[in-house]
């Protein structure tokens, strides 16, 4: 379990970064994992992309990670193109966005249609690794 | 970010656990996340559940994390029933299976096609914590 070579698996093809994100930004439904206790957790969200950032809004009330504490995460979508499935893993830095003007210019208030009076926040992730994956029809796995 | 009150979102409605399983057997697709240095890492597989475990694969020669250094995993499935988007979350200790027996009655060999003469890595999930949600049509985002 701790061979990090890479992938001989003729099922498995590799995609150049600018793929990935032209994959993320036609996705929605994506994936965050961050570290929480002794171990880690995942959450479903809706994100969009802007500049290569991705953006996501965490509903008011909800149970997420304190962020400044562990700020390394990653991310993950997936999806059908050309009949084959893809996915995109982003390691990064997430951030909750503070300033209204990146929250307006991002547009990711537009991802959230319920609750519109109350506070939502708002978390960026900066990427520093991308990495993307398309499999053969038969299989998805790592 | 460190709030952990219970949502009280009207678009979402928590699952019971064993409805949090039927549809796990339902599905196909998750996604594994570990720690992996000083941040997490997440990979798509394809899964099984059996006896209210997770059953997945890892292809040869493929990068997974070191479990018995980071066995605390969390593991996400989700898709569309009713036509309402659902994701349950499984949070438990991760496990390299070394039996035959485990392996061959769990039947996650045939969750591969691919390549059968080279040597596999079975893993296996012991849920600690298993929590689902369903979301409104409107919003999936946590």
């Amino acid at each position: 379990m701790t061979d990090a070579s890479p992938t001989t698996d003729p099922a498995l093809a590799t995609l150049e970064e600018a793929e990935c994100w032209q994959l993320l930004a036609g996705a929605e439904l994506g994936r965050f994992a961050v570290i929480a206790g002794d171990g880690v957790d995942i959450f479903p969200v809706n994100f969009l992309v802007k500049n290569n950032l991705i953006y996501f809004a965490s509903a008011p009330g909800s149970k997420l990670i304190d962020l400044t504490l562990n700020p390394q995460v990653a991310f993950e979508a997936d999806g059908i193109a050309d009949r084959r499935r893809w996915s995109v893993v982003v390691k990064g830095t997430a951030t909750r966005v503070g300033f209204d003007t990146e929250i307006e210019e991002s547009g990711v208030k537009d991802l959230h249609s319920m609750a519109p009076t109350e506070k939502w926040n708002y978390v960026r992730i900066d990427p520093r690794v991308t990495t993307g994956r398309r499999f053969s029809a038969s299989r998805t796995t790592v």
